[in-house]
């Protein structure tokens, strides 16, 4: 049986490593509040007791909150770099910048070992029933292949610098939250004229827009029902932040996605960090004089 | 055989007309412009000389460029109000402020006619192809039903309050302004980090965002492809104002219709009202300095 | 003794028919509610029971408070436009919109009677101590100069077209508006960051935006004090609609305009039309964290 | 005489460095490129061989371009704090992120020296004058007070944080994109209505407005006017980019911000980033059809 090592076991984290110990790897998992990681050991898997020993394994797959987190894992005596043996892989899934992406991959390039991002789209329930869908890219991506096949429905390739798949990633969060803003909006303007807000999220759903996120995300928002999160709004504010800093370094305008961090930072500051970031909708609702 | 008028044969309009003949209508056509309605004419219908002569059917289906070209053919002594006999019906399909839909169906009940809001979504193909997504509302939709199923493939239904389709129909066209928007800078954010727009909008289209709208608008703004126009670039700037001005009479702000309705009147105002209203995603191309 | 009509008794306009009586003027006043017209008449001037009264005198001022305010005052049997002798004027000092101010210089044109409008700058204390500010245009602005300069400090004149004195009065309350979102943006991050706010405005006050409206509202915003009003934000919600109206007529993109009317709106919707405009600085404060 | 070092010889720092050499001081400069440090050398100065070199005399002053080069000068085996002896200072005064100040303010206490930010306000021909403003905090602020005031024409305090300093600084930054976009925007209504841009720009700079800014940068924008540049629009790109980190680390969501942040990258996209900043005031008239 293979090894392979697994940081992060949050809610996404946790069912993905469970996914890779039932495809058949033995896997050595660590986790920053070690009750989890003793948890997944009880289920199959063996606890690591730091970001070091699953990176020993040889192909270490990441899956933390964000940019400190990961760096946190990363460098340091007992981090990935410096216990990753020669020819190993580290596989970064978490949702991270392109720029620290980029200085991953070249870390690993300099001491011999290689390195891919694969940032995912999915809730844990996607994750759970290897349903995600898989960005890839970096020197280390064609390797990464078949245990990515594990986790997810599809893996698309963009090619050798590993920051491309984030940047991906990025844009697709940040597409989400603005066909949410936009939904938001427009069910408000419904409403206020004595129109269902479920019937035209009907509509939409049904038609021109029949697709996941606005059948899903368009249920929730004409119903207004924003807990438990799937995705906590925190995290949507984070990524959100996450795209600007990119457009910055970039040089690209994007008052789309300045609209709608600013929406999910003012939600925050609102109090609604823990509900799900479609709850962005609730400010549209009061501005509108259809809530208090 | 049934007589029944038809007021407007733009591009949307003629294929509609020429639709409700086959169906097994005898259709008097009024256009603004005689020489469509006299091609009409060509083709088994019957051209009329004014509004009236459409209304004096009895059942007259209005399908023109915007609120004054409406105002023009339903008053006046040639006009679909003075002329529509006691007990008939105009089914105003054109997208038009709800405020002027609901003028219309209040006049419409003073003089005992009917009045149903059936705005459609798709473009010139679909209306060939009997493809129209149909919003109705107002007293006579019932009535209206079995023409409006000859001309698209699904009917929804807003209720007796005839501004409602009107709202419906002018928060789906937001709803694609918005996701085009969001996808311009997206894909200029994936084009600035070496990633390909097609493979961004792909991944895209594939995925979670599976409709027509990002499958379509996607393609287009991937390859930005805006000419032939399917739908004007004016006429979005024009729907987002009626957008704009409905959200003022609701008091609803609307940061993200204000953007778009901004990038679409500053395309306009760069010589772009001829191009498809996808055209508006140049603007972004050119801000993040990837055209000139 | 002239005799003078005024339309208008509100906080701006009584102070000011005050003025014009002090300055010598027989005034006969018509408002609304006739309790004000009385009270005015017991100081001195008359109450007169129609607008046309007021217009009867030939020289008609008119200060109330929106476009319909306006309309109903103009037209009708009792109305301006009717009553008001050949050769006689109608200055119209409140804040409407071009169009509307257009539209009355047109008519008047047509009657043989003249037009100005003159709208202005400054709160009820500035009406009082004859501080105001006057914008005026249209045929009959030099006839009303003299009676202008009774009720301000300057006027400005911007031509033929009266519209054009509508344009430069709403570009006004945009351009502070917008002065008003920007301190209130600036005062949040200066706080968050430890800084005082009064004294980042202090700052700002008496360098390079030494002038009144920095001084004044960034007293307001940085002590946060928004009642009594000086000028209500309702006023405020409504002059900001009336800019993007016009800047739709005239095909301008305006995202600041948009911003600025979008936060006074949902200000509006969270229950505070009747604080200081100043007061579209608490959600800001708010979405900072800063305030429940 | 006191020898005093300084480093950063552009615009600002020139005419800032030959005015603490009549004040009085022997003034051993730094640059970058070293041909402006000869040239300094020549009226009276001395020429320093890196950034060490002014550090040596126990009192330095910075003025450099951005984050990045003034993190160059401070570290590094020929930087400031290798080489600033023990009790000695280093005053900040380049407009760089609070984050950076805030760091270097810990690195000089950590070693016994001390470290002011004393951004400043004003282009360089107030750098000349010794008309600047200037804004003060952090440790070595109460030292470095009289340096200060023979730079400018006043220093205001603010406290212990050295960041709090920079906050102020790129607050009012923000504050004059602020009102030059309302103004480009006001300004391309009223001339889309006929009304003289330059009318407009006097009435409110003589009135309500009328403050340097309000009256310089609304004089520029009038006569569209952008070239040669007091402050590039490349740098105001960058200070609005260093608002919305502050914003960010801050949790401040700031709207305008981002709109003029957007507005300026924009202008750069286009290619006007040596421009005066005031220069972004084209595309708004280029989105209302007035140039091309």
């Amino acid at each position: 049986m293979k090894a392979l090592g697994f940081i992060g076991l949050g809610n996404m984290g946790f069912p993905m490593a469970r996914n890779l110990r039932d495809a058949g790897f033995e896997v050595v998992a660590f986790n920053r509040t070690r009750a989890r990681a003793e948890r997944f050991a009880t289920e199959g898997g063996r606890a690591g007791e730091r970001p070091g020993d699953a990176a020993a394994t040889g192909f270490v797959v990441s899956m933390v909150a964000d940019d400190r987190a990961l760096e946190e894992v990363a460098h340091g005596a007992d981090g990935i770099l410096e216990n990753l043996p020669s020819g190993g892989i580290h596989v970064s899934m978490s949702t991270v910048s392109p720029a620290l992406s980029r200085r991953l991959s070249a870390l690993h390039r300099e001491r011999g070992t290689d390195y891919a991002a694969a940032p995912v789209f999915g809730r844990p329930d996607a994750a759970e029933a290897r349903k995600l869908w898989i960005c890839a890219a970096g020197p280390g991506r064609a390797r990464a292949r078949s245990v990515l096949e594990a986790l997810g429905q599809g893996v698309f390739d963009f090619g050798e610098d590993a920051g491309a798949a984030n940047v991906v990633k990025l844009s697709g969060n940040f597409l989400i939250a603005a066909a949410m803003e936009a939904m938001a909006e427009a069910f408000a303007l419904c409403e206020k004229n004595g129109v269902s807000r479920e019937a035209a999220a009907d509509l939409f759903a049904s038609t021109f827009f029949s697709c996941p996120i606005y059948r899903n995300y368009g249920a929730a928002i004409a119903a207004e029902r924003y807990s438990p999160a799937g995705f906590r709004l925190a995290l949507g504010a984070k990524d959100l932040g996450l795209v600007l800093a990119a457009a910055r370094e970039s040089a690209v305008p994007m008052p789309a996605a300045s609209l709608v961090h600013d929406r999910l930072l003012a939600s925050a500051g609102r109090g609604r960090s823990d509900l799900d970031w479609a709850g962005l909708a609730l400010s549209v609702s009061e501005e509108a004089g259809l809530r208090k």
